[in-house]
């Protein structure tokens, strides 16, 4: 496209990259059980998550920059991949991944949105502010919601614990005390009902 | 789940309600040609292209606002389905049923939420505001680039002419005339290659 300016160009070579984020299976389904969702319908998802628990989290939060947090927080996982929070192995080897991903792919827009990405990227990783530690609440609330409509499916598929998933969930209360006291319901069914191991 | 408010109870009820966004396939393929795009995954495409893009808005806006708006712009389609831009009488038979879908949908929120989606959804249907410009702008252009990307896929499996491109685009100028000048760009391309007939 000729007559557009250089940067224009990588913004759109940008907007065009990313459109790879839908071809990114995660391990949970949707809510009908229809099929595995994918990172940019999960990322959706928790924007609206956002909009509509935000009144939840523990510390006053900038919503928008929740927002677009969420929105860009998987894009690494066009070169990463998706895995699952509950393999602690799998996890550490992605996230050095996951760095030279955000690198790649943010590199693709101009240098001062880059930088904008990528501070926006790695604060949610870091979890220390209250945006990041409300983001990573939903970020975690919306598959264990997921799976206590699918029958527990990924759950009982990778024979996860409910020990396993207390301590992989913990940090939610850090952002939501509220969205917590949900989860543990959840947590304490699944096990009441036997669908899942205690340790 | 019973330790939870009846509020909160309608919040997680509306969160899995807008999960069936991601069952409504638009028009458009993704840009790798793979298969339709979902309504859920367009959405998030265009919060990006907000993030991106904002800056060749012609007015100055508000982009959490832009970006609010895109995330749930499609959601109605839930009851409404989705119509082609291009078919005038489908567009204006679905207006109707989209007012009624955001009465719907939105009415499962607690009601200071409802109250709030629905004068989002509404604003970005009368498109008036800076902000409501601008993100029509955007939700024209990202099937116009993947028009672009695919072999004008859409526009040839229907048989939309340069004229109509035309007509049912102009509105993209009030948004952003930056935006108007690639897709000028793009639609003379697909006419002088002869992808598209004139009229």
């Amino acid at each position: 496209m000729k007559a557009i300016s250089g940067r224009l160009e990588r913004q759109i070579q940008f907007l065009i990259e990313i459109d790879k984020t839908m071809q990114v299976f995660r391990k949970t389904k949707l809510f009908d059980k229809s099929r595995f969702e994918n990172a940019a319908e999960h990322a959706w998802h928790l924007g609206l998550m956002a909009m509509v628990l935000g009144e939840y989290a523990n510390e006053k939060i900038d919503l928008a920059k929740v927002i677009k947090m969420v929105l860009i927080h998987d894009i690494v996982e066009i070169d990463a991949g998706d895995t699952i929070v509950y393999d602690t192995k799998s996890r550490t080897e992605a996230q050095e991944k996951e760095s030279l991903a955000a690198e790649r792919i943010f590199s693709i827009l101009p240098e001062n949105q880059k930088k904008t990405f990528i501070a926006l990227w790695k604060e949610f990783e870091e979890r220390k502010s209250p945006e990041a530690k409300f983001a990573a609440a939903i970020d975690r609330f919306e598959p264990i919601l997921q799976n206590r409509l699918t029958d527990y499916y990924t759950w009982k598929a990778h024979g996860i614990s409910y020990a396993q998933l207390q301590v992989r969930n913990k940090h939610i209360q850090d952002g939501s005390k509220v969205i917590w006291e949900v989860v543990q319901e959840i947590f304490s069914e699944a096990k009441e009902k036997g669908e899942i191991k205690d340790e």
